[in-house]
């Protein structure tokens, strides 16, 4: 997928779909989130070429939300995990998930499913306040101008 | 921006960033949450071509985030108004906006920022059980096969 890059944008959506905006991107980060760390897992996973593989999994170490660790010595063997800042981008993948499933649903049902390891119950994205804990709806949200506001101008 | 169309992948997620993993439809969204609805206020807020703007919110209003309302009979004039799918992308598109802010901030802080509008708290986006109720961390949230799992594979 080619496209022109948004990296250099002033906004900080942009930004961020520069790194998960792509169709095989998500999907490594989907497996990810599922605990999968291996090149061979990931390929069986996706039936991606090998290449494109491993040029998306390169592109998303470079960006971050993937590291390469060496997991064994003889012979070296490495796997990709999540970073801290990769394990925070499920928020988002998950959300744009969800929203799919409800509004552009296929006959099939849903191909993933999300549930809470401890009660089994369905998972749900919301915003929450920090301040006094509890969730807020959409219209509940005001979105005002930040420090930044005057550098976010679209080219 | 030219790029492959994702709407006919098998995945909720790639269906959801082909409605809007697109730099301008991202800021109509934008802009719409924070309560803009006309023509010329979107206009003169993202400085965008008025051919360019009318494309993707007739694009917008096709893909059933957006509706086009007839609010004024003589001389007739519309509005663009969320519908309740468009409104529930503001968890999605403001999660990828707060990854941005943490992970690809810019010197000048944050171009948006947003606020429980009772408490003036920040907002965060967060994964919520919807049996138990509770937040729940990204490492307790289980991804699993669902029923349409198998029209999943990518091409």
């Amino acid at each position: 997928v080619q496209r022109r890059s948004f990296a250099d944008a002033g906004c900080p959506i942009a930004r961020t779909l520069d790194v998960v905006g792509e169709w095989w991107s998500i999907l490594i980060l989907r497996d990810a989130f599922r605990g999968v760390r291996r090149f061979d897992d990931f390929q069986q996973s996706l039936g991606i070429a090998r290449n494109v593989l491993a040029e998306r999994l390169a592109r998303l170490v470079e960006a971050g939300v993937l590291e390469r660790t060496r997991y064994q010595e003889r012979p070296p063997r490495h796997d990709y995990r999540l970073t801290d800042a990769g394990r925070e981008l499920a928020v988002p993948v998950i959300a744009l998930m969800h929203w799919g499933d409800r509004h552009r649903a296929e006959p099939a049902g849903p191909p993933r499913l999300t549930r809470h390891r401890d009660c089994g119950g369905e998972i749900h994205t919301r915003f929450v306040c920090e301040a006094c804990g509890t969730p807020v709806p959409a219209a509940e949200v005001d979105v005002l101008p930040g420090p930044g506001a005057r550098a976010h101008a679209p080219r």
